[in-house]
């Protein structure tokens, strides 16, 4: 993609791994797991990690001066998903994919 | 949907049609007529209302309390489309899809 | 959306009144029933059937001839599903969202 | 993502770039060249590519049997789209990805 710049790019890479993360996670790990994995506002919180990532990640390939909002938004979520990933536990990979993408955007909405 | 509230599901209803207004609008009538209609920052912001429309909507069907600041983007990036094409004129159907689910949208953030 | 053709429109409708079905049920009130609801391979599946309703929506409202074979993938995916939400019972709004799918799929796949 | 399995991995990494390239070629490139790179038919194409490939990584990031079909159609759009970029040139990149794309979909289907 040689016409996007190699800070966007950095910033669609995490938006992507995390969307992988937190979706691969909570329809593999956690749905196996049930318990605390499975109670409502976790997984639905997992569900809207991965889908603004998803979005995040559009909006820069579009090329809308629009991403920084969703950057941002995306960052706000992506720390609240790390938070609890953490709380609960045994979601390191999670938590770290999280927490990558929480500086990218951060980094995007400035 | 029984359990989605009624304010939510006209919500949900007007962020998907202004999603197939714009995805259909730009996909079909744009790409035929081209000139001013394939002018890069038109069809972009086009193709950004109806990634947010369709994320607004994906938001509230998960229940995530999140759906607030999602659908308080989706109203301002659908209102700068529905400026963007009533100026460009001739997509009578796109501003007023438009144009409902800016009010929905401010609804739902408020 | 006055340039697509209503066999095309009204199964687009149906695509995506089973994608807020299936979501939203999933979400809701599987999450919350748990049990038969969260078992890893019935939940999958109406996710599955959700993205693959989303997908086919999409592909219509783009106007690609590849439409007809999502839509065929679409209602062997949503009579699976219709046919796990009746056994698992409770479903009722599913099973029927899910049925009119298949049905409005098949008929733009032959 | 320790719980799948290499060869799923490596394809959810080609229909991921294949869907950046795709998106962020349509959305820049094409867009600024017009002409050719705007014709209805290769346009389509090239969104409907980006969004096969965006689905088939979400089936397999699911985890659902359904992603042999989803990739075995991903692939013969991928193929299309590859050819169809060809015969306009200057967009080796977006050729480049769909054809490792095509590869590694018709693995998974296989």
């Amino acid at each position: 993609m040689p016409h996007i710049d190699p800070k966007m790019q950095e910033c669609i890479d995490d938006c992507l791994d995390c969307y992988e993360a937190c979706l691969s996670m909570a329809m593999g790990h956690c749905l196996e797991a049930g318990g605390q994995h499975t109670e409502p506002p976790h997984f639905r919180l997992m569900m809207a990690c991965a889908e603004i990532c998803r979005t995040a990640a559009h909006f820069m390939l579009i090329g809308t001066p629009h991403h920084r909002h969703i950057c941002g938004e995306c960052a706000e979520i992506c720390a609240e998903c790390a938070a609890d990933c953490e709380r609960i536990g045994d979601m390191a990979d999670c938590v770290e994919a999280c927490r990558r993408c929480v500086e990218s955007c951060q980094r995007m909405a400035a």
